[in-house]
């Protein structure tokens, strides 16, 4: 079987498919237009509803506009990631929250208790918070995608750095660096590879 | 600013954002109807496009159908999954491949020379497999609602256990564990809460 056969299975209309999965891209240019505070909400009305383990939500996200706190982000990021990351409209920082389990008995009123247990399990608070938050970052990438912005995810900058000048009076832990905007001129690069169904699937 | 006034600002049709984010619900039961391999390659032709670093796609899934590997698999769950694992039509093993650094000259082919820098750190090679992997989660789980189909992720399982009996023969780590099919009777519990968007963001 080729990948080419299959897309008549997949439900979701072909111009969604192309604005979430197939057309989209990584952009690393983009124009001056804005980013409202409103297509931000529009963005986590969406990306909010996926699911997390136990409902537990722990994703954050910091969004900078150009100014003070945005230069100080630039500082931790990796050189080749600057120049773009200072004339992105907005720049999100998506962290995950190793507090998460105080809103427990608001989000998952069924078993309050976790809270305690987890209250006394920082290690286990910590993986928790990051793969779900993680999962919560793939569902808002696609989110920004759905709100017509492309967004510019980079893992090139120093996460504990950001996590001490940024998060220093929060619990919140820093994992992804993302530009959002409109996509400007040469915004992105020739799509590289993806591997084939087989490289990746096992079958029993 | 309310959640209620943003939903005009998402240019994605609105049966997209009903079928992937605002109406799709976690399955918890299943009806008979088969999965097909064919479809399981059309999720995968959609979820295999978003971003991971350096293009590296660490996320492996193991596909089984009732049987022995699957029997295997329900020993490894916590007691609370078991049933309605044993009768889901296809449930998935997601997972991150540490050796996923081999395919780079493939899939990176900028810059190739990360698979020797890589092969020299397994730590690293294991924290990038495992948050890129994660990502791709997210994005298989949407792409499987793409595809008409509902999810049941499930974090309660013995991973270690897992990997020990399902993937001794190879450097796949196991991150979740899925059912997926037709959702059945009574498939799904009400809704929980989500968080606000003031919970989560700060604005700088």
């Amino acid at each position: 079987m080729t990948d080419t056969v299959t897309p008549h299975l997949i439900t979701l209309d072909t111009a969604a498919q192309a604005q979430l999965f197939t057309d989209a891209r990584t952009a690393n240019t983009f124009t001056d237009e804005p980013v409202t505070d409103a297509q931000l909400h529009a963005i986590y009305d969406l990306a909010k509803y996926p699911p997390t383990a136990a409902n537990t939500q722990p994703l954050r996200v910091l969004y900078t506009r150009p100014g003070e706190t945005r230069n100080r982000l630039l500082t931790h990021l990796s050189e080749g990631n600057r120049a773009k990351t200072a004339t992105a409209p907005v720049v999100a920082v998506l962290a995950a929250d190793t507090d998460f389990h105080e809103f427990i008995p608001r989000i998952f009123p069924i078993r309050p208790e976790m809270r305690d247990g987890l209250a006394a399990d920082a290690a286990a608070r910590e993986g928790m918070a990051r793969f779900n938050a993680t999962l919560q970052i793939g569902y808002w990438l696609l989110a920004v995608r759905a709100a017509g912005l492309a967004a510019g995810p980079m893992a090139g900058f120093d996460a504990a750095a950001v996590d001490r000048d940024l998060f220093a009076d929060s619990t919140w832990r820093s994992l992804l660096v993302v530009n959002l905007g409109k996509p400007g001129p040469d915004a992105w690069y020739p799509r590289l590879p993806r591997l084939d169904y087989d490289d990746i699937v096992r079958h029993a």
